[in-house]
């Protein structure tokens, strides 16, 4: 079961931006491209550039963002000590605003441990 | 099926605003009142002034308020384009974050457009 | 089927509260008693300190934190007609965007009104 | 010198309040009614409103906002403490984020304490 | 005295987007690109691009850039009527909690307007 | 002149956070004391965790949250390429609302760094 949680957060989003995409708006498609490249490597790791990606969208309270980048993070290596971790400062930051945002997260999270563990 | 998320998000809609009107409190009914009053022809257009909405409410990022502008702005003769548009400046505002609920956003305005072209 | 959206909100909140203390993060943790610390009564009693926390999470548009309030407020003998103008005065602060917000809260809250009147 | 920072914030707010009135638009206008209404005695008192006023304004984190409603607040008779105890839950409800406009608030808060005791 | 709100605002904007250039980050220097492109004429005239610019800043309550996109839209010929209704809608959309925005926004305005006519 | 903002906005932090402690308001005292426990070397590094209260503090907009952990980023050898790659990620993150205060942060940051060199 958990594995649909994933598989039904990637399909939308894979279907809904490749429809955004195809609206053809260039500055659309500049975004896309411009968030791609300011997640890569620099002088700060892809795994510290992840965490700051899934801090903003916690603060933010994106349940959509939160997800896509504690996957991100998971498949980068980061560990679940390291997302809770961020879990918690952005709990700190945001407030218990925060809170169900962090509920759902943490299902994300733990759904994804899980079906890594079941290969 | 897309006549689902149309139908399905303006009955929630009407059934729950009667519902607020209902409870008889004059700052919620005035607050309705300056609200549809606000949106009228004036120094701008009908047309802008929901595409105004529209931006307000992506970034913002309140997805029911998005639809609602979306479709009023759709009723009001803006074109497709003029929509993608506006929600490419909310994005450029906005930051990703509004990325997630521009995929909505569009899967509502092509729902509209799918159903105008059916009758 | 009003009390299917009272009890589902509870028992995922529950089960989800337990497995973030179950992290065994104790910033998390900390985060928690300080919450429930902070609605206690104090110079302001409890029924008003509800009432700000459903303020706050109004014109933060937190769904669960609204419902979470109402709830508490509503078990605390805060009346209904209090709530509603903690609606208003959230929908005058915080804007029209708060509309779709008031409409679950109002939807959650008479659920609420219902199933006590049921027993 | 502490009566400056309340002078200051009184003289803008009325000089340029007075300018919004003057450009005669008519949902500005309703605006400024729809709130002097909401904040008037009713199922809840007026000091409680205040409070939640002041709550909203913390957790959006809007500075002048926060001033209007510490003085009104401090007016109607609320105590420091209280005053305080909503500051409080706005940091618990808002996050750390809230703290630097929680000493803004509480200078304000105190030139008004000070500057009543001087009379 | 109304010409150094403009010039500071200004000379101060320029001065540090230069500087931001000047640490030649590509993420920072694509952003800026893409927020230039995202005004110029479209499907949308510029002038009404200004206004959704000016509503987002608004309603996210950036008082920069407010003063920004007043400038530019007073620049590209738009009224001071119309400048007045996006400021009425920000209020509606984002509530009271923009008010104070407002004032400012209108004073930035009238110093614009002052300015033009001295010359 | 740079040594100048950095002094302005510690010394009165660090008077305002004393008033704040002296209310002895014991949810306040909590908050402080969770948020330094907060950001202390665990699974993630003294350094990372500043870096992500910088990301939460730019994308919800909170100028003196912003120069409080780039200037604790500083002292604890993060790197200005570090901090501004940070600052690049939370502008496609949160959009161009937060260009001006990436002027801020920058001028901040430069200031931090000038008065380094001096000594």
């Amino acid at each position: 079961m958990s594995k649909n949680i994933i598989e039904e957060f990637n399909s939308y989003r894979e279907k809904m931006n490749e429809r955004i995409l195809a609206t053809d708006n260039k500055i659309l498609k500049r975004i896309f491209s411009v968030d791609s490249m300011a997640y890569q490597e620099g002088a700060l790791s892809v795994q510290t550039k992840e965490l700051l990606g899934l801090m903003g969208s916690l603060v933010l309270r994106c349940d959509d963002c939160v997800k896509y980048h504690v996957q991100k993070a998971w498949q980068e290596g980061v560990t679940k000590e390291q997302i809770i971790e961020t879990f918690a400062l952005a709990n700190v930051v945001g407030g218990t605003i925060v809170i169900p945002h962090t509920r759902r997260a943490l299902e994300f999270l733990e759904s994804l441990e899980e079906s890594s563990s079941c290969t």
